[in-house]
């Protein structure tokens, strides 16, 4: 079943507990109604002819969000990104952005974890996915844990509590009891279900901190603190305090030798969702910045075009890796998964957040000085000043004054502090990127390019049958000597 | 004389008309009360023991502000740094960071347009100067026009009007009548006096543009509109709606050949006022990271200490390039002015800036997303949220969260656009720090070390009695061949 | 028809004039043995069966060699890339790296030129090809004029010659006669013909210097000037003394306006293939950079983690954005033409190009001093000394020190200066990508997608029909307010 | 005494032991007689009357070397940067520039000892430099260690063998035995005296490796292994076959807790050295790639004056560090020495040894495809193809085609492997630089300046005395409220 946007708009009156800006809030659709439109225009676009091809699928006879189906191969996995696409060619969105990705991240890591303990995980995910499928939810991925101090372990004595961490505090007969928090939970609001899982790997000393579950948002105990001044919520604090879960919405509890990959495995299908949507954000910061040049009368000048074709070039080179990551994946063995390449997707992640900056320090040059010093909305509405910003701040005659103060106050919002932070640390640090793609790069294959370079020998697939020297040479009596 | 405090404050009385967020300012003092008390702290302190020796000087019989003293040497540059440092390290100012380059610009360039042309510009200089020490106004740069289409010159009919820059509208028997508008004006609504003198250089059609002036805030016809959300005025547009100068505080009049001169002369001083300022807000960037990188528990991890070295060594480069071009001036020989090195203030000038947004990029990612996603200090202070915030956003055990949600939000703070537009465009945007070292630095010098080493013949002083062989070679006999 | 090795081999005995070191080259096969073998190989790979279905096509019952076929999709130019990646992999080629690409872009441009101008160059082009067909040559481009004073156009009589750009001397019933010199010619002394062809535009003055044809190596007037030290020629100079060329072989000569669609239209192409061949040697470089590290203990250490993953992520962009070029090509409309995808050929370039210094850094920090110092194979092969070296030259016990100091020189090699020029130059300089990409991104499509978001009208194609509000809105009821 | 250069030369013929390229050199001032004469210069210049008084000191009633003198100031420190500075300038040296640092280093690490410890080392120094000052010996520090598997300590049974650090082998009642090998020991080969220290620390497991020593070049077991193609030795592998050291030339021998401070200690010394020699080799470059870029004709590009503002840049910033770093010394209350300041000696070498790379793309971008592809000088000489080179690779026609080839050699020259390496880990790598600066950088200070802003309480010497709030307030009857 695919919901009507309607539905959708229901399911969020679920008693979940919001509190923003020290606040309760009191209905969720009416307090964050712009923002539930655009997360409703999914389950529209997904009913609509020309877009139900995209989003929709067919299954055992019912209509399903394709969005749900196992990635059985590249294709599917470039499918979702065309959905992220054209959700946000539509300006549209907010279900579903990180959810599906722990859908199919734990969904993997509990098959892996299932052969390697004897247990029965995988059972549980086939349900709940069957359930997904049958009643189409709003879904977030709640993966960062607060960590407290990072030196330590969850459980080293010396962090100043122990639930800096999400903790399986009990086991009962039906289900267990977590308790903990999750930072910086994009969408939270927006959703239905909460996949929890780790955010690092855990020792034996700390296996409670090893969980992995699905938990709806109104669920007893689950309390949300929306980002301040955000209209979506932006990316909550979710408090568990002591909430049961059901043990057929478990995938994980204690098996602490997985805790790594729960979460590798979902931040491998996140960081490929991420580059696509960003790839998207890069070609607006490209076109904001080639409207500024026009704007400022710039576009002649060398340093100008330089700056312009970079942002042009690392909007699209986020885009072409995070294509190649989808339609180059590695496929696991055991479970028919299609993960997205890893090397080319954390490759697109880090290419796009080690360069923001930079890319913002490029913007703002073009822009000048009055993205910093540009007077209010209000002294613009007041008609003893408005005279003054509308002659002093237009730019080239063929843009209106309002136009530059849109494209500046654009600017100002794009440089702030949180975009920056999002580009770097959303789906995971710098610092991350480069460990995987030092862990998952095809070292033996480059060692052997190497080798055979040096003469040194090679048993490596790829080079393994080729000769060192060429393997035609001319006979002694070709030659003049 | 030197202004109390009290005198200080009564000075912003004159009558100037601020706008702010849409509303008249009925009274500065009133309104801008804290930054106010910040600026007179400049005085107070030149009315202390242990500081007046710094801040103020004899002559004449009379105490006056050091500031005001022509700069003569690399002592007295490096002395206005002091003051500047002083100043920030009590967190005051405010009363005159801009200005006194201005008018030490100003000074300058006017005795060589003088001495080109004949006019007789720097006597209004003197006696302005000799104002200045009795009356101690405090006192702002007005340089940066709002230039409309950058591409066009300030009078092509192509520009929407001609007046994207402040010009002299009309000669009159007792001054002149200037119109136009000057942006980002740090510190405006804070002081007595505007220097106003033109960003850029003019060609003949544009000779009404060549116009440099002193100007007080009280006026008629000057208009602040700050800018939105300070809480000192920020740095405000001023508007000139046909202002009267009188000539003997007209320090240019349409010598279009100077206009370049003006710009470059007051950037020349400026630039070392800001690598100055600023670098006391790197060492602030850098122990903001490593309070921050403890709080987070990260000081152990190789990537961190990398970032925090760096950080420190930003900090540091900067001082030591401020404190090198004090200490290595130019001399002017017209005028017997020092004048700070000019490719060390610029390298001082473009490393901090040029770095910026890299710097930032690292205290995020210290900091954690955290800095995205903070919620509101009200829910800090909503009893049903608080304990959950204090809770969960504690880091390292030595600190308190209140204490690390302060330095977040600094974090917060210094990430802003804003931040980074100060930081290129303040004293003049990135490209301009390159012309000017591509302009000013000693080619001749640097040809003639690397014709030495290719053996070309060499003219240059600091060479030229140099042997291209070593001095002494040992004889044949003592060969052993 | 495919040649032979040994066909091949003989064709380079045609009389060229080869001068190495200040010595003649008496017979080319002979003083390149090596190289002409390694370049042999192309054509013996074209008649093994394996490599055959690669390297070989048939058409109209004959077979011949795959990178004559006009580039008419995405896969063919796909399949001149894995032409390339095989010649690397068995360490061959040398015969027509550059060569295909000159002629796929002088038959576009060409074309082009026809159509215009109503000339029929064309048609030479098409004969020509079917020749190449016949006679499958080794085929090179000669492109790099040497310039003189760039500052000045070719026939400005301040340079202080008119050859600096070669130039069409004369006219006759047969054909044309051309002076000049082209410069940095890879793989000339290898090749059976030189396609010459304009480095730049020309203005109707320098129209002489509009010149393309085909050139024999044998040909009366060419005299080669390889480059110092090389094994196989390198990158001559080859000078063209008074040299006809008859008109069946001629492709422009005087259309000054077209003079840089030819070099463009090639660098299209060429840009394509150095990112391809580049792409190997960085991965090469990757896996040196990680077998230093365990040759000497530092695979542990996060730094040269960092650097690893860096130099592994440099190769697979490249090569990831490569791919993309050739499988988005753009087709053009006259011809039936496809072209790699510029934006991504030049990001390509550029990506390899700028940061090759970067990764030089990287390497040599991981191998250390010794790449500055070691010292000689004589001292290796002494028996006084080759015990020290053996000792104290020893790295990690698993890699003899034999192995080690083959690293070690490789690393030496890949540090040169030439390494790092070719890396910026050959294919254009760097600020030729980021003009490239400044024309050719596609701005309209970014601008609509910043207007977009700023909410100003979009009549793009791509987003023309998308609403600006959410396409589904909750009606009034559904609030609660 | 100061020797005269006839004396110095002759003290090489000291019976050492020299290979190189394969072969045992029979005499070192014949075969590297241009290296040795330039070495000479020192001496020669420290008996002119111009350049006597920078070079020499009267001591004692005796004139002596003024190197030889302990730093007490930092104008002391400056001195010996105006030294080196002077001989530079002269194309002279060789015979004392890691030397004087090692002497400098070892006497304050092992008065430090001597302190800590009860032994006596600093007696055997005392008279060490007494000897020196009365002897002036050539002298060079020999620090470097070829370390084997760096993971491993020097004594792990992992290692191929123990000797890849210099160790101590025995004690006898004369003296000490050593064996082992350092590496990359500059101007070895000119030397007299090897100040021999550890390049690292040691456990109390790898004591033997804590040895500080000083051996002249000539004593039996020392063998130098010069490195291939240098035209003074290089940077030689120095060989200790069993060296037997008598006791009074011993700093060090077994405490290994302080084998660490050894190695600092130099390098805060030969760090500043480092960074006053490479600043003047950086104006060089500077100045060739202004050369370069008027034979190409390219001074009026935007790119290209902004690489050269760059170049210059980067060349008077190491120069404004490193004189800052001598003049703001540190200074060691036991000693008495003064220390070049840390952080700004460390940030010198750290910004010229991490950009060296990038400068060197600047200047073949500058340069272009000829520093790859020049033809050899023997075609040059070569009647046949000079008329083609001397045409063709001339320049604008200011410069000679000859001095555009010179300064293309040197472009070439400058862009080996060799001087990256070089760059880079003279003096240690880039990771031990930021290593230094984030240990040393002054952190109380630094984040006292950021809890200031922050108002947590801060006790700081610096800031403890200064109010939060500004020391003077409007009293409410001066505010309109």
């Amino acid at each position: 079943m695919i919901k009507t946007p309607e539905q959708y708009v229901e399911s969020l009156r679920d008693g979940r507990i919001v509190y923003q800006d020290g606040e309760l809030i009191k209905d969720i659709p009416t307090r964050y109604e712009a923002s539930v439109n655009r997360a409703a225009g999914e389950f529209w676009l997904a009913h609509q002819p020309d877009t139900k091809k995209l989003f929709a699928m067919e299954e055992d006879g019912e209509e399903i969000a394709f969005s749900f189906k196992i990635p059985e191969t590249g294709e599917d996995i470039q499918r979702r990104r065309e959905i992220t696409q054209t959700l946000n060619h539509w300006n549209l969105g907010g279900a579903r952005l990180t959810g599906i990705d722990s859908l199919n991240g734990v969904a993997h890591a509990c098959t892996v974890l299932d052969k390697a303990m004897g247990t029965n995980y995988s059972e549980n995910m086939k349900k709940y996915r069957a359930w997904c499928k049958k009643n189409d939810p709003g879904i977030c991925a709640a993966v960062s844990d607060p960590k407290g101090n990072r030196k330590l372990h969850a459980e080293d004595p010396k962090q100043a509590h122990k639930d800096f961490y999400v903790r399986l505090k009990e086991k009962t007969k039906d289900g267990i009891i977590i308790t903990g928090c999750k930072l910086h939970i994009s969408d939270a609001i927006l959703s239905n279900e909460l996949i929890v899982l780790p955010s690092r790997n855990h020792n034996e000393g700390g296996k409670e901190y090893a969980v992995a579950c699905a938990v709806s948002c109104g669920t007893p105990g689950v309390k949300f603190l929306a980002t301040t001044g955000s209209r979506n919520g932006g990316h909550p604090m979710i408090i568990f305090d002591d909430v049961f879960v059901p043990w057929e919405r478990v995938f994980m509890a204690g098996e602490w030798q997985f805790s790594r990959l729960f979460a590798t495995s979902f931040a491998r299908y996140h960081r490929l969702t991420a580059s696509t949507y960003k790839a998207i954000q890069l070609q607006g910061v490209a076109g904001l910045a080639r409207l500024m040049a026009e704007m400022n009368g710039l576009t002649h000048a060398t340093r100008i075009q330089d700056h312009l074709a970079w942002l042009a070039m690392y909007a699209d080179v986020t885009d072409a890796l995070a294509k190649a990551a989808a339609l180059s994946p590695v496929y696991d063995q055991g479970t028919g998964f299609a993960i997205p390449n890893p090397v080319y997707t954390n490759a697109a992640k880090y290419w796009f957040a080690s360069q923001w900056h930079e890319a913002m320090k490029y913007l703002q040059d073009i822009t000048g000085g009055i993205a910093a010093t540009m007077p209010s909305m209000k002294d613009w509405e007041n008609p003893e000043t408005k005279g003054y910003i509308e002659k002093y701040l237009r730019g080239a005659s063929e843009y209106s004054t309002e136009d530059r103060m849109k494209a500046i106050a654009q600017v100002i919002n794009l440089g702030s502090c949180a975009q920056g932070v999002l580009s770097i640390h959303a789906e995971g640090s710098l610092s991350t990127q480069r460990m995987v793609i030092y862990q998952m790069a095809d070292w033996d294959r480059l060692k052997a390019r190497a080798k055979r370079t040096l003469g040194m020998p090679v048993d490596h697939p790829a080079f393994k049958d080729l000769p060192t020297e060429p393997p035609w040479a001319m006979p002694a009596s070709m030659l003049k000597k």
